[in-house]
This record gives structure tokens, sequence and C-alpha cells, in this order.
């Protein structure tokens, strides 16, 4: 197999994230294309020297295109704040190259489709970094529904919340300006648990959407407050294409909640719950168990669920984090060797953008607003 | 102290809980009026007799009239179906009785203004059946929100699911038809979910809300189908007089819950959750607390919260469902004798009830609607 | 059927607890012989008579020996404390009453063996008040046993362990004096544990033990301070009659814990885990489920489980410490109706103490020792 | 800082941990010294090479003394079954390097204690691996321990239970041998549970123990059955240094768990609850906080915890059983840069195995035994 050459752009939080995944994906999934850390970007030049030398990439540049223009990169790996992503994913792609971006997709529609259209054009594969997909249990959630094992779903329930920015002293940050961030919570939290009902409940069809900003202004570094332009938590009524109906909602300010990716699908035959802050645990309850024996079970992740097995050959021993983001790269790199489009791909990730885009406008209208790609 | 006498309509589930209650209520409870068990009333007759036998009542009747017209009762229980709530109210109130009805008050809000019409008029005492909000817990929930233990309330995620009409082949009952039962899930458990919400974050004004019915037709014993009328599942977006945000739903079809009753509250400070199926425990999140060693606190019900002492002196022994029923009796109880309103009387109920209104409202219109009283 | 008329020994938490039952019985479970509430003692007469009052007992004495020895009393309930079962059960047994005996049977082998016999020569029925035995979970977990669900039984283990004690502030009582309690710990709460292992596990035939006075003195009111004689905490190692293993532990100074009375089962094919702490929750662990999908199931308690009904038609909705007494008292009429043991009767309880006892003795002398009876 | 070099023994399951966490840590903990993965060893050549080429060793080797015997290795890391530790170790602690080697030190007593007196005469640093010491979880309950803030530990209640070899169809393994294992469910499980138990409550002075095999005899592969020589399950009563008693237990049979090494830590002032399936909870109660307001209050693992941060600079993210493993590098190669010894060192671990020494012997005498290295 040919090895892969990675150029990862940014040494933040989830470049961290990101080049440990990378780093790890080999030794556990000895099947995949070799990955040869070719370069590190950040915009200050020393920090990517620094960061390269400790991931162990062969070299740092403090100029993303250089990077994306390096005929020796093959995967550019986006791990910047969201008001990058669109320019450096359209250049990736228009140098050939695989595109890891990390989520959200962009700022909004229109950038959101533009990458969307330029990776159809590339023809290179695409992954968009919603890592909690790839974890066992909610692979395991996904094939029971696809076999049936609940019956048909006639709802989801779900929430992202964390608090992150509860703290009325945090300061102001790009986090709060929607020409960095775009939107708030919804986009860097609810678009994780609509990854979820869209991978479990299907495509949402419509919805009625509700925002607001708890914490109205902030200090800004230096002095004075600052008005925050983006909502800390919303919230919506969903109808998905089914007809299933649901309930979703996101919080940056859910006081006592740290990371609170949270569902529960209702289906006529069973039901599945599923808590991020236990990520190694499946609830399912089957309406078919024998009466007086009922309940719903925690299913502990274990090496007869996918991939898990690759870290450890003993159940119940527990996957992290980290480990969720090797998933994703495993993932991805799987699709790479394949041909085959990785999950969610720019494609897909437009799907959960557009229910974002759609929740905004409709807090905006009040009404019901139909999701648009 | 003046003995109470007390006049049940109605032997079934909710009566008999009631019977139970009231039989209990002096034992536990010495300083309130002690009750007499006057009469029973049921539609039929021979079940009256029997169940006034049961219980220890002193007469029976199979016309509830004979016992809403009798002098030597003083308080009028109603455990009927929701479709009579209303006539027996009016002719309690009426009679000058103190009235206890089981929940929803009515079954629209026409006959719930009535309803809380007369008793504004009456003078009596009025309560009605969310026995929930009597759990040592809510209380306990209720005063340290009062006490800004959690700061200010900024959000309420809660819902009632529970799955007792999940089974397609269960036959259709009064609670599938209109003009039986008035609306589905949002009434017979979306009304409990929302008197949490009034209770600790206060009135709502809007809504938006979405309803669905799973299972569109049920058999009719003795052969064919018949279309359900009302909502099998519900939810709804809120808007709190106070500005904090909210969603709500309830379920009638939500596989695996059996009391389901359930609600986060977010403060800016604290966060509350709650489980009807955990009910004794509350959990309690302060941000406060040591960095480091915060974290949800598991509250076990015990003496030192209201009235837990009345069951058992030692802590985390439990009280259950029927203990709920007996407490909401000594609430009423204790109003009756110090010529207070009980929580909830009829306008309270009358508050609850314009929600659930609200929401069927919307979930015609498809647009956010005001909660009107 | 003949109403039973009973006289109730002891106005303190227990007699509370059984006055409670004994009212409620009635309504609950119309099947059952009648009661009627004759008489009610306490070493008080004052206490005796406000006592009758409030919980309706036609009369009241100051001497137990008057209840005993009256002719209208057909059940003599015991609720006194420890020191005092032997001879009041030993006085009614020999008046021809049935005896319902607050757990605890006695002070020590010697008289508990008598108890046991004199029981035996009476023929009337007798129980002792071993009221978490009649938690519809734990037949649930007993019938589970029996039917072979979990395939033999290799381990238990468990503890009861609550808090009361751990304050060193809090006086010395006749909890600490042997001549008043007997054991500590191990006979307060570890017979509890006792009676779950040796229904679930079977007898146990020997043990080595270990105990520890974790306050060794406490004040006395009035001043200075005494030396506590019993156990704050006990544990031991078991062998059951079935070649099973266990360790089952004791304390009244677990800090943290209210009602911790908890137990793992495990079995060849299956494990049962209960916590009385959730009184309504049975979990269930079957090695035969599909792989993939196997996990502890934690089944609520509903109607389809035995007794339940009686509280509620509804699943979930949770009973409570005083619902556990009153099943008690259902099952001892039962048996008196029927003629049949109650389970445990004396003779039953008796094996629970002779484990205590060679507990005791195991700590004593360091060595494994046989239980005798 | 000067790199040192791997040699890594063993390609199994722990050497595959082993070669993972030598391969992160680097990156997660830029300030340790920088490994170099200098070469694998394993029995079988083939393997050996394959191995290290996934892992990205410079070399291989079929014979373990090469590796010990090269000049350019520093580090051994011994992932081999028990039998072999104590020969590979003593032979690299005679060749100067440090020893990173696997739990249990060894298949005994005597040479449990030649290799912890070869660890001290070498002056070079020893760990073994007792991984989930070093979870930041178990780093902050010791830390609570150590200032006082759960009082004087009275109490230490432990299991380690797992249900790897439940199935009596398991074939006949090395695990099943006294020469290649050494004790059974004791050694391989009860020894991480003592582990916890020395660092939260301090060493064990005496213990009283029993052990059984649940599963007398299992299927050789190729045909007929073979008498297992080890214990399924193990249990004691442990007394502490301190005079705290304890209870502990260890089981390869205990159906339904998969990672079952869970404790209470009891003290006069609070308490501390652990469970290694949710590795990243502490649960903690503190006698101290407002009546009405006390429970264990389930802290989440965070960047305030230690370590946790090197993995993500978000609370509740969760960290997995390979990071644990990159921990115990991680201390491990401080202790080497600091030249400290790293916990628990072959003198700490040595401690540890006298206790399941004590076990085994215990068993067998029936009596108390204490604890003697």
């Amino acid at each position: 197999m040919k090895t892969l050459n990675l150029g990862l752009i940014g040494a933040g939080y989830i470049g961290h994230s990101m080049a440990l995944a990378y780093r790890a994906v080999g030794a556990l999934f000895p099947d995949l294309p070799p990955i040869r850390l070719a370069m590190l970007a950040d915009a200050n030049d020393a920090v990517a020297t620094k960061a390269a030398q400790r991931y162990g990439f062969a070299a740092s540049t403090g100029d993303w295109r250089t990077l994306v223009g390096d005929d020796g990169v093959d995967i550019v790996a986006i791990a910047t704040p969201n008001h990058l992503h669109h320019d450096m994913a359209l250049a990736a792609l228009a140098a050939g190259k695989h595109v890891h971006c990390e989520k959200p997709l962009a700022l909004d529609m229109r950038e959101a489709r533009a990458m969307a259209d330029a990776a159809a054009r590339a023809g290179t594969r695409t992954i968009v970094g919603y890592n909690y997909l790839h974890n066992p249990m909610i692979r395991l959630a996904r094939r029971m529904v696809a076999r049936g094992e609940i019956g048909r779903v006639v709802h989801f329930r779900g929430f992202h919340e964390e608090d992150y920015m509860t703290d009325p002293a945090l300061p102001f940050s790009w986090r709060c300006e929607r020409k960095y961030a775009g939107a708030g919570a919804l986009a860097d939290l609810g678009s994780h648990i609509v990854s979820f009902a869209d991978a479990l409940a299907g495509p949402i069809a419509e919805l009625a959407a509700d925002v607001a900003t708890v914490v109205a202004e902030r200090p800004v570094p230096g002095g004075g407050m600052r008005k925050v332009e983006n909502e800390d938590q919303g919230q919506f009524l969903a109808r998905f294409a089914s007809g299933a109906t649901g309930a979703i909602s996101a919080s940056r300010v859910a006081t006592g909640r740290k990371m609170g990716l949270a569902f529960e699908l209702v289906g006529t035959e069973g039901a599945i719950a599923f808590d991020q802050e236990r990520l190694n645990e499946l609830r399912v309850y089957r309406a078919k168990d024998p009466s007086g024996a009922r309940g719903f079970a925690t299913i502990l992740a274990g090496p007869e669920h996918p991939d898990y097995a690759a870290f450890c050959p003993a159940p119940g021993h527990q996957i992290g984090f980290t480990d969720l983001k090797t998933l994703e790269v495993a993932h991805f790199l799987g699709a790479i060797r394949d041909g085959r489009p990785a999950e969610p791909d720019f494609a897909t990730a437009l799907r959960y953008e557009a229910v974002i885009d759609a929740a905004l406008r409709s807090a905006e209208s009040r009404a019901w607003e139909r999701v648009e790609r």
C-alpha cells in the first residue's frame, strides 16, 4: 500500500487531537495505508515548528498555502477556527488533495455548498470531523436500527449540552463573533447531535427553532464589555423525512454538563439511549423480551463491537476521546484505500449544516422552516 | 378539629389511589383534620357497594349526584374519566363542598375556565391531582430555586414519557376519543411535566408545538379498526414569562419508558435533575463547589426533606407512588384547616391546561402561540 | 373470613411502620382476613393512649402483658427494642397468639432457639420483620434463581451499610449496649443481608468474620464518655451449604450510605444485582443473550411482578418502604388464612441469627466457624 | 534531554498496549525524555518482525536475551506471560536497564523478592504495570485522602471481577496452570484491587481468605479434560496496618462483569466510590455538606485533574484504557528523568504480591495470615 503523506493545518486543541490520531492509527490498523507526517502548518511559524517537532512531522510552515501546494502532501487536515475552513478546503481540493476538515464544515450555507460542490468535482475523499459517529456504540446503534431491532423509528430526542461558557466572567472570544464562528451553540455542539439524528433517524425535513443568548455581553480583555453575537443555546422541534418527530437542543451554558451529548431513540419495538459522558455504554430496550424481564440493558463496548478490538481484546476496558478521533482517521483512510465515500463526507456534512441553517432561519422567522441544501 | 367527611366518586385506578391516601393520612399526619370515609359513588352500583366495603366507606351509591347532594359530605373527590370532571366539580362547588379533582382538570379550556370560576365563587378549597408535585424531592428543588441556589433559571428541559400504548394491538378505548379524553399524551402526561415546569421555572408565556399519532388506528373490541382521535406524542418549545427557554414533550408510546417524568433545570449557577422512575433522588450541581470536586450530587430523600419523616425517620428508605397521593391529600387537608389555597388549586391547574391548549393550537396553526387563560 | 384482632406492642419507629401496614392491608388485599385494630401497648401509658387514637386502635394499655393476655387479640405484633422480643414472644405464643416479631429475633442464640422452639410447640403462625424480602423485585430474583435462569449460583456478595452512627457526637444509646441490643451492625443490619443471602443462595454453612468498633466511645447525655460495647461494622467470608462462596458485610458507620442494602448474585449463566436505595429496580444479566447485545438490564417493578398491582396498575410508579411492610403483613395474613408457615417464621429467622452468632464467634476466635442452630 | 531507547519483549495483548503507549507518550508529554523504539522481541521471530514493523521499532529479534544485552537499549519493557518476568527482569537489571514489567511481578514471593532485591541493587528505575493507578480519578482520590477530605479511612471494600472464564467450554490455557500463571484470579485481577487498597488505605497487615475453582476442569484442545490448577475466584477480609478493615475479592467467572474493578472507601467524614467500567468518574460524599443537600457527587474527569489535560482541554470528554497505559509510561519516564522511584516500582509491587501470597496461604491454612514481604 502506498504511504499517504499528511499535511496538518492548525496546532490548537483539534490539531493536537488530529496529530495524536494520525500518529496512532497505523499501529492500531495495520491493514490501512501507512501515514507519513509530512508537514504541519500554523499561522504562527514558531508554534508550527515546535508542534512539528512534538508530533514528529518532517516539516513545518507558517503559511498554510505552502502546505496545500506541496506535491508531497496527499491528505490535508484542517484544524483551524471555523472561518478558515472554506478557503483552505477549496484550495486543497483544487490541488487534488484528500481533505479532512474539522466540523462544522463552514460558517454558513453558501460556504458549505461551495465546499461540497468542490469536493464533488475534485473526486478525492473528504471527511468532516464528526468523530463521535465513529464510536463502536453508535455503530452498534445504527446496526440495530438498520436491522429493525427496535421496529420503526418514531422519535428522536437529543441534545448536546456543555457548560464551557456558563461563567459570565469568561472573556469575549472568536466563538462569540459571527464572522469567525458563524452560529454559536447550534454550530459548535448542535451539529454533533444533528449528526446522530441524521445517522439514526434519517434526514430532517423541517423544523421550528428557538435560540437564546443567556450571557448577553462578555468582558473584552483590556476592558469594557462586548455584545455576544450568537446563541448560547438553541433548540428545535424536528420532523424527519420519515415522518418521525424529534426534539433537539444545544447549549454552551448548560451548567453542570461537561460532554452531554445524549439521545433517546424511540422505535415501535424498542428504544436506544446513549450519553457521550459514558461513551462506552449503549442502553437498549426490546419490547419483545419476556414480560417481567424487560428493561433497558446497559451494553458495554467490547471486541464484538465494530473496531473496539483494535484497542483491546477484552470488553469493558473503555475507549476514550482520542480513540474516537483515531477511529475517524481509520475510517477516512479506509475510504481512501477503497475509493468509496467516507462518512460524513462534505456532501453529508452539508446536510447537517442545512439543519443548523434552517434552525437559525426558524428562530428568526418564528415559523417552521424546511431544511434546504 | 372538626372531622371532614369524604365523598369519593370513582372506584377505578385513581379512585383506589385516593381511597388509600385518605385512609392513610390520619395516621401519618395526626395534626390534620380527621377524615371519615362517608360515601363512595360509582356509576356501577354493585361496584360502588363492593368498593365501599373494601375501603371502609360508611355508605355507597350508584349516582354521584346523591353523593354531591349529601349534607354529610365535606369533601368531594373526583376520580372519574376526564369528561365527567366538569359537571361533577360544578355540582360539588355549588353544593359548597371542597373539591379534590383528578387531573387533568377538564376536557378543554372552556370547561376548565368554568371550573376555576366556579371555585373562585364557591370559596371552598380545591386541589387537582398533580400528586408528583408533593414529592419531598420536588419541594426541595423548589426551595433551592427559591433561595437562588442555582442562580437564575435559564432553561427547563422535561418530558413525561410512558409506553402504555406502544403496542398497536391495544384496543381503542376512551383514552383515544376526544369527547371523553380531550387531548391524548399532552393532556394525560404532558400536564404533569407542565406542572413541574410551572413550579420550577414559572408560567409559560408562549410556545411552538408539534404532535403525532404514531398508531393511527386501533382495533375495536368486536372487530374492525377505529381511528385514534388524539395524539400519541406531543412536544413543544417554550418561552417562560421570565425569559427562560424550555423544551417539553410527552408520549404514551415511548417504548421502554414506564414512568419517565423527568427534567433538567438549568440555572446560571447550578442545575437540578430529576426522574420520577427514581423519585427519591434529586441530582444537584453547584457551580460554586471547589474546582476538581464539582459534579452532580445524588441526594436521597430523608427526614430532613419536607414531609418524608411522616413515613420513616431514616433517610434513603424510599417513599412510593401511594405515599405521594397521601402527601397530596395531606396538603389539601392542611389548606382546608388553614383556610389557604391548596396547590395546585383549580386556578393554578387552569394555568397548566392553558399550556396544553396552546400546544394543541400551535400544532394546528404551525405557529408560536401565546398561552391564554 | 374471620376478622383478626391485632395487638401491637411498641409505638416507636417500627410500631409506626407496623400500624400503617395493618391499617392499609385490607384495602390493598381484599381477599385476606380483615384486620381489627384491637389494642396497642406501650411501656408509657400516655404514649399508648395517644398512639392508639392516632392509628385507630380500639384500646390501649401501658402493660404489654395485658395485651398478650387479652382473649380478644389474635395477632401479637412486637415492635419493641431487641431485648424484649424473647419474653413477649414466649408469652404470646403461650397464650395461643400468632406472633409478628420485629427483627432481629432476639439478643442471642439461646433466646432465639427458645423462641423458635416455642413457636413450633404453639402451632400458631409466626413471622419476623425482614420486610425487604417481600419486595416484588426480590421475589422476582428468587423466581429467576429457582427457575435456573442464571444457572448455578456460585457467589453472593452483599452488604447492608448505613451511616446513622457515623457522627462521633451521637450519644451512647441502647443500641451500643450488649444487654439491650445484642450485637451491633451485624444484628441490626447484617441480619437483613443474611436474609437475602439465605433466600437467594441457600443456607450458609461456615464463615470467617471480623468486626470493628470505629467509634470506641460515645458521649453520655449528662456528661462523660462511655465505651461502645458492640461492633460498628462487621464482615465475613461465607461458604454456603451449596458450595457457593460469599462475602457479606454490615456497617452503621458507612459514611454516605443511607439504605445501602445491596447484593450481586453470580450464577454460571447470569447474574442479578440489587440495591435497596433503588428498591424498584432489579438488574439482571443473561449470558445467553445474543453476542453484542448482552448487558445488565434494569427491570422496573410493575404489575407483572408479584403483588405490585395491589398498589398501582401501571409499571414504574414505585412502591416505598411502608408498602414493603404492608406486603409483609399481607404475606403473614395469607399464611394465617391458609394455615401454612409464613416466611421467614421463627424457625427460618433462627437460621439468620445463627449466621450472626457464628460471625461473632469467628470474630472472637479468629477462625472459621460453622453455623450452628 | 537524552532520548531513551526502548526494547519491548512480547507482542501479545499487553505488548500491543505498551507499544501504543510508548508511541503516544512523546506527543502528549513533550517535557519528558523522547522515546526511540529500538527493538522488539518475541519468542516467534516472524511475529517479532511483523510487530516491529507495525509499531515502528527499528529492529526485532526472536531472542529476548539479544534485546536485553543490547547496549543501545535503555528501557526493557516486559510484556510476556507471568512465568518469564523473573528471568527477564533479572537479566535486564543486571545489564543496567530500566525495567517496565507487566503485572503481576512474578509467579511467587521467592521470585518477586529476588526481583525487588535486584532492582534495589541495580539502582535503575523500575515500574510494574498497574496502569489503573495512573487514572486521574484515582490520583484525585488519593489526593482527597491525603488531604483528609474524608477524615480517617476506616474501611475499604473492593473487588476486581470479570467474566472472561465464565464459559466452561473455554479451553484449558496457561492461565489455568500454576507453573505459568501462578495464582488465578487473585494474581491476575486481585492484584489490581490490592494496588488500589494499598494506595488509598495503606499496607494490608493481615488477612483471612477463601478461594474457589468454579469450573473444575476445562477441555484440552485436541480432546479430553484437564483439571484447572488455580482459583477462579478468591476473597479475603483484610486488616490494614492503620487498623482499618477491608473486604476484597477477585473473580474471573463473575458473569456479567467485564471490567468490574471497583471500590468504596469509607472515611469518618466522607466516602469515595469508583468503578473502572466508568473510569472517568469518581463518586464522592462529604459528611460536612449542608444537611438536606448531601449526596454522592459524580465528578467527571477534566483538565483540572492530574494529567487529563494532556489528552483534551475540555472536561468530560473521557480517556480510555490505552490512555491509562500511556500515563503509566509517562509516569515512568518522569521518574527516570528525575531520578526518583516510579510508583509502583518493584519494591512496592512486592507489597501487593505479598498480599496475594498471604491470601493463598490463608485459603490453605483456613486461618488469618500476616502479610510478609
